[in-house]
């Protein structure tokens, strides 16, 4: 099939296309270069110091180091890692992707609300913090919503909570991870401005392979395996390790990082126009997310008394567009985060998430934005003429 | 680098290459068809149903079905993925891979010691099963010997432990899982005729991708979740699917399948070549494991008093062979499995692991024999000379 026959894909926060470059610079590890990194032999050694300058390349790319990164199959697994860590209560929000969820559900926790943007208040979550509170994990940005939330200063409150424990001798340690699979590659990620103890990050989202992930772990952080075995990982995570995975994802962190300021700008320009024109097409399409503090990409828009999955499937042999997120959306549930930010079930049923990346153009974009308001234009005519 | 001047890779129970027709069948996951399977519009409904394709055509190469297996990373996780349903005690074997050792060690365990073949006796496991044990793992074949253990009969008397039970009142429940990583596709594999009911199977052990492994689940097993999220893999292993992973140890595994009595019997006829050289030209080497009993392509060889670590930094540019496991090798121990079957401190040292595969031929196994035996000879003269 021809690239210029395939739909155009506005789709990017469920999975992005493993960049060209990426595969080439995976390729030689599936073929030559296979050997396994424990072996003794100087052809595997080699191997090892490849992985290694790898893992360095990639913590580099976000203001780490490579020994301080833990490679996981996948975000899920970091994010399941993380939690590993707690054995008491746990802070998160309503919003969160449901590998986090579900985590917390294991363990005493506390749903924080946000507002009707998707932001959290750091008193919010500061007040949720409970004297046997060791967990607070909260994500960069919502896939949802692209609404990105307060790490920073979320940090900084957390350890005025850790100072006041020192002084009330609770030795209770609190950690604070953030899952950023979200916002990583488009906005600019670096652990030590962030403040975090611990940080998931996902080749899938940044035209990396699939299956790939990290978990960052500050230097500090006495840390526990789940996964145990063969000791790789520094013993955190056990298995042979993914060579071209991880290279991919190396090479595509790299790259990421390289054009980070002016492919965001490209995105968001583009995001703006298609934005404009569904909004000026339909009086009644209600933005959601917080416009100040929103991924580049992302364009998640409420149609009231519209049933988005028909949207998806009328437009779906030119233009491939979410409802909710990926992950909910074989549910048929409504998604969590639009109902945690209050929307109506009109509305809830009507959303659909546009999010852009590196194959977005002027003229795709264009062209998605006619063929949205055509299948919209004509969905509403359907639903005036049947009422 | 040309392939005739690499160095001759007798290194197969470490890692295999992934298969050319394999890489083949994953690009297109790589790049084109990316969509993320949860997404709701018709391109990835049908990449979900690829997948599912691939899992039941995967399946079916060892008589399972396809929704009878959840995928993981890779054989730690899956072994990782059964322990995790044990909460009583557990009974393995002295030489198990780490992952299992490991995840014994998280609990009550007892390792059953194996003769100086590296066999196992069922009598043996039976007699260590107590009330409360609710978990046997025992490995198809051992990764550094090649012997392959008893799994029929063992599936067998363990039934009749459960039949016992219920006849007793004890309601524990008595899961057999066996890591067969090693063994699958050279040897037979099938789940009706082993009789376990937790399998672990491994991509990169037969020419599929790194980290891409199943556990397969007998239909009337209850299982729960270690890693939690989306609810991928009937719920059991959340993260998004590794379609391309999936798809290429599809390929891998109906081909072994294909291929496998000829192809056995093939590398075996290698192997038995190479150990025919080898022992005629060291009267003092003793070939390890279960002659009986053995994987194909392994040779496991002890020649007393040579630091194998020597031989394989002698002949590393032109042969890679291995000491012990991978896993074990680079942690400057002895190995647990060769101190399991009983060698002393002079054959442990000496110990060399040859296994065969699929770019193994005449020329290429008789060239390495030469460059052993010459390397040995040397070895052997040096320390003759030092005394």
């Amino acid at each position: 099939m021809n690239i210029s026959d395939r739909p155009i894909y506005l789709d990017y926060a469920a999975a992005t296309p493993v960049a060209d470059f990426v595969v080439e610079a995976m390729m030689p590890y599936l073929s030559d270069i296979f050997y396994n990194p424990s072996s003794s032999y100087f052809a595997a050694v080699t191997v090892r110091r490849e992985y290694e300058a790898a893992k360095s390349t990639l913590a580099q790319s976000f203001g780490a180091k490579g020994d301080e990164l833990v490679m996981t199959a996948g975000a899920t697994e970091s994010v399941n890692l993380a939690f590993h860590q707690s054995h008491g209560h746990v802070v998160t929000t309503a919003i969160e992707h449901p590998a986090v969820l579900e985590a917390a559900k294991k363990r005493e926790h506390t749903l924080v609300s946000v507002n009707e943007k998707g932001r959290v208040s750091v008193d919010d979550v500061i007040s949720a913090i409970r004297p046997n509170t060791d967990f607070i994990s909260i994500g960069f940005a919502n896939s949802e919503l692209g609404t990105i939330q307060p790490i920073r200063k979320l940090a900084q409150a957390i350890d005025l909570v850790r100072k006041e424990r020192v002084e009330q001798g609770n030795t209770t340690p609190l950690l604070f991870h953030s899952d950023a699979s979200q916002g990583f590659g488009l906005i600019d990620i670096h652990v030590a401005r962030l403040g975090v103890d611990l940080l998931t990050l996902n080749a899938a989202k940044i035209y990396g392979p699939k299956q790939v992930g990290l978990l960052w772990i500050k230097p500090s952080v006495e840390m526990t395996a789940d996964i145990v075995g063969g000791g790789q990982e520094r013993g955190l995570r056990s298995g042979t390790e993914n060579i071209a995975g991880v290279i991919g994802f190396s090479v595509a962190a790299k790259r990421a990082a390289q054009i980070q300021k002016s492919e965001s700008a490209r995105i968001a320009s583009l995001r703006d126009m298609l934005q404009k024109r569904l909004v000026e097409s339909f009086e009644i399409a209600v933005v959601l997310g917080d416009n100040k503090h929103r991924l580049p990409g992302h364009l998640s828009i409420a149609f009231a008394g519209i049933d988005a999955e028909r949207i998806i499937f009328m437009v779906e042999d030119d233009v491939l567009v979410a409802t909710g997120s990926a992950c909910s959306a074989n549910k048929q549930t409504a998604s969590h985060v639009l109902t945690a930010i209050g929307l109506d079930d009109e509305h809830l049923g009507g959303s659909l998430r546009m999010t852009l990346g590196n194959g977005s153009d002027e003229a795709s974009t264009t062209r998605a934005a006619d063929i949205l308001i055509a299948a919209l234009t004509k969905e509403y005519a359907r639903l005036k003429e049947a009422a």
